[in-house]
């Protein structure tokens, strides 16, 4: 799947689709995080480094972390659902691997399998320096495709 | 332990410390947290609800559920640990329940096991309006115990 | 939840439902592993030690203390579903918290959140030597509801 | 790491250490379960059907699923680890993507991070029947390094 959804892009119609759900997300803008790329099965959000996202040794607090890595896997599993539905994070478990510093986080949400009630996502969360990534979580997550409230 | 730990309360010293350690947490004062209860074994988080901490349907985001749960098991288990050490999240898997809504949701975290090197917590996420509690998440840590930076 | 189902005995047709499920388990009488309590939202399941369910030193493996829990979750959730519905284990974790050892292990699942379409459940593991219980892996599962293959 | 540890073989001295570990394990053998792969950071282990590993429709039950990926990432923790240290899991989580079935589960342990005290590895079974395989299940799972018993 890797090189696939490194290359391909999602259609326009799914990059709105996603784009505006993540605009309504008041804790994604809070944070100060992005979408930085949208792929079938794949989705990107970058979080730059701030003192309002930090724990008490200035590392980016765990809650950050998994807060762009729930987003990026919620979002990609997203990107395979038909118009009309949505999607709710069912469960995630994530290690959080070496202090998480850098420029900013990228966090890359990816399905794994898509089914027509279940999809499961891989997320990795990478820390940016000078363009240098380093793997600093690394979780796994199901969530549940849902009809949006009436 | 539950008993327990509801009716003891931690000493001077290691309120002092929990509480030093949160002001320090960046995150916490942005999402807008507060500690309010500090057991030996338990500590509980609150979070009100506001704009800042939501996701696309206006339920609190799993991301700041997860932050708070996580600082909450984070503290309970340094209430355990002998001054001049540290804790650090290993991991944790958290399941959400049911949508996160409320005047403001309560994070309790419990040590289950306190071992010498590793400590592993319960995690419980309220939603409470009007005095009654929800279970909207519940969820699993496990930490580590470490000597603070030169 | 946990005085009700403690006290209350599941209906004869659930306890049915359940042993002949149980039944068809190759691993669990491969094991030498079987039910000991049923009620509504809890099961129990109790696992003799024997050389061949151990690891490496002797314990019971994980492997062992994980199928007994994994089968305690399913038939948990199991006793709350209508008839002719089946249960599937969607994901779980484990957390192995001391050496698993006694005369045997009792494994608890228990309903925490029952769902139309998931259930979510705890799973407790207790080694048991000559009537004393301790907790030797806690976990969290999750499950969902399907109709019998045709 | 996938590259490197697919050719690389492990040194006589580690598949010694690791097939003698394997051997004492009651529960692989009376599973009927192999190892299949060594190389450093990853660990294949193989199970092949028969009724004694099923669970109520007859396919790998998840408990015989879950203990062959557990053993498949604490042997490939192992092989990173010097010689006179142990390996214990500390906790694990996996999904069941699809219904375990094939002629027989290979399960695959590899090294995502390893450190002094803790490695982390990601676990993931596959179902194969006439040489083609199929994703069943994937995990992750936290390993501390200990010295062995006196």
């Amino acid at each position: 799947m890797e090189d696939q959804t490194q290359q391909e892009q999602a259609s326009p119609e799914v990059h709105k689709r996603i784009q505006e759900s993540f605009g309504r997300q008041g804790l994604m803008s809070h944070l100060g995080a992005r979408i930085s790329h949208i792929a079938p099965g794949r989705v990107h959000i970058v979080l730059p480094a701030r003192p309002e996202v930090t724990q008490q040794h200035g590392y980016f607090h765990a809650g950050a972390t998994s807060a762009i890595a729930d987003s990026a896997g919620g979002y990609a599993a997203y990107t395979l659902f038909p118009e009309g539905t949505d999607v709710l994070t069912v469960e995630y478990k994530i290690n959080l691997l070496a202090p998480a510093e850098g420029d900013h986080l990228e966090a890359v949400g990816t399905v794994l399998k898509s089914g027509r009630t279940l999809t499961v996502c891989q997320l990795e969360v990478f820390g940016v320096r000078d363009g240098t990534k380093k793997l600093v979580a690394n979780g796994q997550q199901t969530l549940i495709r849902i009809n949006p409230p009436a």
